[in-house]
C-alpha cells in the first residue's frame, strides 16, 4: 500500500477517535522516515497559555502510534497497536502551535519488527517523538515502546 | 486555606483549560492524602474501544499536578506549577470510565518541599499517580517529578 493511501487510513483513525478530534490533531505527512503530526495551542492551552502537558504527550503518543500503525498497514499486516511505556520530558514552555514527530529510535529495524511480529505473532518497537519550539529546540521529548498484536487470520470457510 | 477552597479553586482552573474541559475531568475530591480525579470513557475512547493512552497520562498528570497546586494554595504560597518528566508505564486496557489518583512518592515530604520553595524559591517534589481498574489493579501509573516557582512578591509600594 501506498504512503499516501496509509496517511489518509491513519487520518480517518485518528479523527474517529474523540479525545484526538478534541485537540484537532492533523497529520502533516512523512518526511525522511518521521511521522509530523500538529494541533493547535487553542485547543491544547493550559492555565499558563502554554502548551498544556498532556496534549504534549498525547500527541507525542499519537506520532509514535500512528508511524507504527501506518508501517504495518503499508506492509499488509492486520495488528492492534498498543504504547506499553513511555519517558516524557518536559523542557520548556511552548507558546505556539504544537508540531510533533516521531521516529524509530537508533538500533532499532522496521524489518526485525516485522519479521518477528510474523513469526510470533507479538512485536515491540522503540520509537523517539518530540514536540519542536518555533525558535529552534524542543518542547518535550519522549521515549517510548510500541507493542503490535497479530489479528488472527480469518479461519478458510 | 480549607480543603474544600482549594478543589474548588482546582475545579475552576481545570475548567479553564480547552483540553480538560474537552475530557471532562471531574475532580473527585481528597482522601487520605490522595487527589482523585475522574473522565467519562465516551469523551477519552480510543479506536478500540478502550481508554485512549493519552487520555490517560493526561488525566495523572493533572491529578499531580492538582495535588501539587492544592497543597501551595492551603499553604498560602503563591508559586507556579510545572510537569518535568514522567515514565508511564500502561499495563491493562481499560473499558470504563476513568479514575485517577495521586499522592506522594515514597520518601517524599511536603513539609520540605514548602520549606525548599521558600528558601531557594524553586523545589520539586516526586510523586506516583495511577488509573484504578473496576475489577482490581490498575490500567497504567505514572512517577513523575513536578517543579513549583515561587511568583515574586509584589515590591512593597
Amino acid at each position: 500500500m501506498g504512503e499516501e493511501t496509509a496517511l489518509h487510513s491513519l487520518r480517518r483513525e485518528y479523527a474517529a477517535m474523540p479525545p484526538v478530534a478534541a485537540m484537532q490533531v492533523r497529520v502533516e505527512g512523512m518526511e525522511g522516515g518521521r511521522l509530523r503530526l500538529s494541533a493547535p495551542l487553542a485547543a491544547n492551552v493550559n492555565d499558563k497559555g502554554t502548551a498544556f502537558g498532556g496534549s504534549l504527550v498525547s500527541l507525542m503518543t499519537l506520532a509514535g502510534w500512528g508511524l507504527v500503525a501506518m508501517r504495518l498497514e503499508r506492509a499488509g499486516v492486520a495488528a492492534e497497536v498498543y504504547v506499553a511505556d513511555s519517558q516524557v520530558r518536559y523542557l520548556a514552555p511552548l507558546r505556539s502551535d504544537l508540531h510533533a514527530s516521531a521516529a524509530l529510535d537508533e538500533g532499532q529495524s522496521w524489518d526485525e519488527f516485522l519479521r518477528t511480529l510474523a513469526q510470533r505473532g507479538r512485536a515491540r518497537v522503540q520509537l523517539r517523538a518530540e514536540v519542536a519550539l518555533p525558535e529552534g529546540g524542543v518542547a518535550a521529548t519522549l521515549s517510548g515502546r510500541f507493542v503490535a498484536l497479530a489479528k488472527e487470520a480469518p479461519a478458510p470457510g
